[in-house]
């Protein structure tokens, strides 16, 4: 059997002006760091610990782990960081908030976006100053590979082949891995691991905060999986982020 | 021509108590964090930046990286943590203060440990709970890897394959390389680069807190070496290491 933990990082600069993050590289905000420490004191307390650590290129979650592996004494831990792990891309609607973006295509195109398994909001230009080619962590990548927006699908197919590609070998080396990402990213990957159908998953929310332990099977099929904390707490933390789910926090 | 730095961590928490450290996993003290933000500036004020980064499993060298990478908008960049750019052991005078150990083993010896390019301190005791074997950190090592002491001819010999197994190839591989070490890490790296003499290098004495820049021929013999700052300070700085050298800070 292995063990791996899925950590969403918390609440980010930009969460309480409601906008759309995506890729958008904000910080934490100290309530995000806070939900960081007390992360590392739970994943300390249920006696996990960890060889290899993934994350995605922005910083909220490697400010997230770098919290994490500070307070466990583990700095010294091997990781990557790949793209692949980021947020799903909100396309045009990265910087909006709701209201403007409401107001702007209506509530219920916005409601689409956020609830649908394969609909993308639109794109963002190839000449704006936001899009992924402008930005040095992405110069490696083709243009092909770099997304001017995405649906969760979307999210999923770059999610999954690095799953099965990267961090599948490193469990089934028996390695101890913590994955520090994104709602979305982290959606896709439970999407993939559970099976979850396509219309189911845009109502799963994962909390922030709270690491999600996975123990799967030999096939690295899950048993079994459960947050650490506090029940009524995490059920309070899981209605919070339904709230402004889909938003790419 | 390649471009390499350098870049020894600042003041720890064990600094002004004037203790051994060595392979003590201390961590930076305000002073040391402030050294790492100035680095930083540095850097970027000379329009250098990276692509791989290479650091000690110490906190107090990963703590001046990360510094480095938060404050240069780097956080994403891939890195690798290795034991061989660990400050030099200092074995069993790890923990004691300059003075309790001129009373034990008199002030000539001290200086001897100190200055002597081949000279080991007494070694920790297998059983001692400051022996390597004891942190986890260093578990997947042969116990005949693991050193309960060292001459800064011992680093050398852990370093320079570091260098020429891991580091050269990134470098060739036109990867712009940040190490973020300790004062006899560098210093061994030093000493193979530019090949000093063995009576010469322990009188060599790094800046804390100054990016220290090499530029590399193509068989990556140096052409060049020089600080960034301002040179009355780093000259200051220089001094102020000299009269702790070989302290294993």
């Amino acid at each position: 059997m292995f063990t791996i933990v899925l950590l969403r990082h918390g609440e980010s600069t930009w969460n309480r002006e409601n906008r759309f993050t995506g890729w958008t590289d904000v910080d934490l905000s100290e309530k995000g760091r806070e939900e960081a420490r007390r992360s590392a004191r739970l994943l300390a307390d249920a006696g996990l610990s960890f060889d290899f650590t993934y994350t995605s290129v922005l910083r909220r979650a490697i400010r997230t782990l770098w919290i994490v592996l500070d307070e466990m004494d583990l700095m010294y831990l091997p990781g990557h960081s790949s793209w692949r792990l980021n947020e799903r891309h909100y396309g045009a609607l990265q910087g909006l908030d709701k209201r403007e973006t409401a107001g702007k295509y209506g509530k219920e195109q916005v409601q689409l976006w956020r609830r649908g398994y394969s609909v993308r909001p639109p794109a963002l230009e190839e000449s704006d100053p936001r899009h992924p080619r402008f930005d040095p962590r992405y110069a490696g990548l083709k243009m092909n590979e770099l997304p001017a927006t995405e649906s969760l699908e979307d999210t999923l197919g770059r999610v999954v082949p690095y799953w099965n590609g990267t961090i599948a070998p490193t469990v089934l080396a028996k390695k101890r891995v913590l994955i520090a990402a994104h709602g979305n990213s982290i959606r896709a990957l439970v999407k993939y691991l559970d099976n979850v159908p396509d219309d189911e998953i845009t109502g799963l929310n994962i909390p922030t905060g709270f690491p999600l332990v996975y123990e799967l099977d030999d096939a690295l099929h899950p048993i079994h999986h459960y947050y650490l904390g506090d029940p009524e707490e995490i059920r309070r933390a899981t209605e919070s982020v339904a709230e402004q789910a889909g938003t790419g926090k």
